[in-house]
C-alpha cells in the first residue's frame, strides 16, 4: 500500500482498496445473518451492505496509516464507525424523520423490514459499534469516549435534532453551520481521531487528526448541500433536489448557490491547512482528498 | 449502609437508599437540560426522571457492595445501565412498537416531544450510556463489552425482536422463556456483573454475580407476566391486563395462571440458589430480594 500519493488515479486506487477492506472487515465483525434472532441480523446487514462509500472507515485507515498503524489495528474502529453511520441513516429514513423510501437506489430498511424492525436494527447497530470498540486491545475507553461523544446528543444526534427544528426559509448561515458541525463533522473528526488512536499517536497528533477530520467534515457537508442542487442522480446515487423540496436548511438555502460555493471553497482551504498541519507521509493524499471531494463532486 | 440484612423493612430501607442514590447520580451524569440542543436533553431527562424503581442501578450497587466496592465506584455503570433501560422503554413505547400513550402514569416521551425526538432521545440515551462507561477508571472495555453484549441484537434488542414476532396464541413456554432471557434477564445479569466489575471481583465471582442476575431477571419477568393478570393499577404503576389485551406472548398465555405461578416459584428457587452461590455478606439480602419480588408482587 502506498499512501502519500499525489496523483488522482492513485487516490482512486487507494480509496477502492480501503472500501474493499472495509467491506471485508464489516462482514467479519457483524453477526452472521444466520445468528438468532435472524430477522434483526438480516436487517442490520441489509442496511450495512447497501453500497456505501465507506468514507469513515477509509479515514480511520488513512489517519491510522499516517501514524504507522497496520490495517488490522484500524479494523475494529473502522467497523464501529460505519455501524454508527449506518444506524443514523436507518433512523433518519424513518417515516417520523425524513420519511425516505429509497437509499442508494434500494428500498430503505423500514420499507423492507417494517418500522419496528428498522428502529431495532438501528439500535442494534449502534450497540454493536460499542461492543466492537470494547474489543480493541488497548485504550478501549478512549475509543469509546471518542465515538460516543461524536455520535451523541452534543454530536451527531444533536445535529439531527437541530436539523429537524430548522426551516430552510429562516435558517441563517450560522444555523446551518452548527448543524453541519454536529451532524456530519463530529463523526468524521472521530473517524480521524480513532485512526490516530489506533496508531497510538501522541496527544498532539491526535488533536491534529481530529482537527483535520473536523475541517474535512464541514467541507464535505457543504459540497453535499451544493450537489443536492447541481448534481445528477448518477453521480449522487440519490435523487437531486431532495433537500430543496423538503425545505431542508442547507448552505444553499442560506447563502444561495454562489455563496455556498464560496463557503465550500473556504472550507476546503481550511481542510487543506489542517492536512498540512498533520505533517509527514500521507499529507499529500489528505490534501488531494479534499480537492477530489470538491473538484469531482461540486 | 448495612447490607446482608434479613428483615423486610431493612430491605425496603436499602432499596429506598439505592433509589435516591441512583437519582442523584443520574442527575449528576446526564447532560443538563440547558445544554444545547436543549430539546433533546429535556426529552432525555423527561424519560429518565419518570419515577422508575431503579432496580438495575440498585443491583449494580448491591453486587458492587458484595465485592467491597464503594458507591462511587458503582456510580458510572449504574447510570449507564439505567440510560440503556430508559432508552429501551422510549423506543418500545413508540407507535410502531407497543404504541403506548402512558408510562408510569405520565404521557410517554413521544406523546410529549413527538416521535422523531423520541427516537433521537432514545438514541442519545443509548449513546450516553457508553460515553459514561468509557469514563470508568479501570477496565472500561470490560464494562462496555458487558453492557453492549447484554443490550444488543443477541440480548435485549434481540428479545424485543422475538417478542414482536410471536403471537400469544401460538407461543410455547420455551418461546416465552427465550424472550425473557434476552429481553429482561440479559440486562439484569449485566447490572450484577458490572457491580462485580466495579469491585474488581475475580472471574469466578464475576460469573457468579452474572448467574445470580440472570436467574433473578427471569424470575422478575415471570412475576411481571403474572402481575399483568393479577395486579391492580396502584401496585403496578400501570394498567393491568395490558399484555393480555395486546395478545403478548407471556408466561400466563403459554401456561395459564397456575402454570405461570409454578414456573415463577421454580425460577425463584433458582435465583435463591444462585444467591447462595455468591457467598459472603449480602447473600441474605439477595435472597430476600427474590422473596420480596414474589411475595409482595405476585
Amino acid at each position: 500500500m502506498t499512501i502519500g500519493v499525489t496523483s488522482g488515479s492513485s487516490v482512486d486506487a487507494w480509496f477502492a482498496e480501503s472500501r474493499a477492506w472495509a467491506e471485508r472487515e464489516l462482514d467479519r465483525h457483524l453477526p452472521a445473518a444466520a445468528t438468532e434472532p435472524t430477522r434483526v441480523h438480516e436487517a442490520m446487514r441489509y442496511a450495512v451492505f447497501g453500497g456505501g462509500k465507506r468514507l469513515r472507515p477509509a479515514l480511520v485507515r488513512l489517519l491510522g496509516a499516517h501514524g504507522g498503524a497496520s490495517d488490522d489495528a484500524c479494523a475494529l474502529p473502522a467497523v464501529a464507525i460505519e455501524c454508527v453511520h449506518t444506524y443514523s441513516l436507518v433512523h433518519d429514513d424513518l417515516p417520523c424523520m425524513d420519511d425516505d423510501d429509497l437509499r442508494r437506489g434500494r428500498p430503505t430498511c423500514h420499507k423492507v423490514y417494517g418500522e419496528a424492525l428498522a428502529v431495532l436494527a438501528g439500535d442494534a447497530l449502534l450497540t454493536h459499534a460499542f461492543a466492537t470498540l470494547a474489543r480493541v486491545d488497548h485504550d478501549a475507553g478512549a475509543f469509546v469516549a471518542c465515538l460516543a461523544d461524536a455520535a451523541g446528543s452534543v454530536g451527531m444526534v444533536g445535529g439531527q435534532v437541530l436539523d429537524l427544528g430548522l426551516s430552510a426559509a429562516r435558517a441563517s448561515r450560522d444555523d446551518v453551520d452548527r448543524v453541519h458541525r454536529l451532524k456530519t463533522a463530529a463523526l468524521i473528526a472521530s473517524a480521524c481521531e480513532m485512526g490516530a488512536l489506533a496508531a497510538r499517536a501522541s496527544a498532539r497528533d491526535r488533536a491534529a487528526a481530529r482537527e483535520y477530520g473536523f475541517a474535512l467534515g464541514r467541507c464535505f457537508q457543504a459540497v453535499d448541500d451544493i450537489l443536492d442542487v447541481t448534481g445528477d442522480a448518477a453521480t449522487l446515487g440519490k435523487t437531486p433536489g431532495k433537500d430543496q423540496r423538503a425545505e431542508k436548511p442547507t448552505l444553499v438555502a442560506a447563502l444561495g448557490l454562489d455563496g455556498a460555493r464560496r463557503e465550500a471553497a473556504r472550507l476546503a482551504e481550511e481542510a487543506r491547512a489542517a492536512a498540512l498541519a498533520l505533517g509527514g507521509g500521507p499529507t499529500g493524499l489528505s490534501c488531494r482528498l479534499v480537492e477530489e471531494l470538491l473538484v469531482r463532486r461540486a
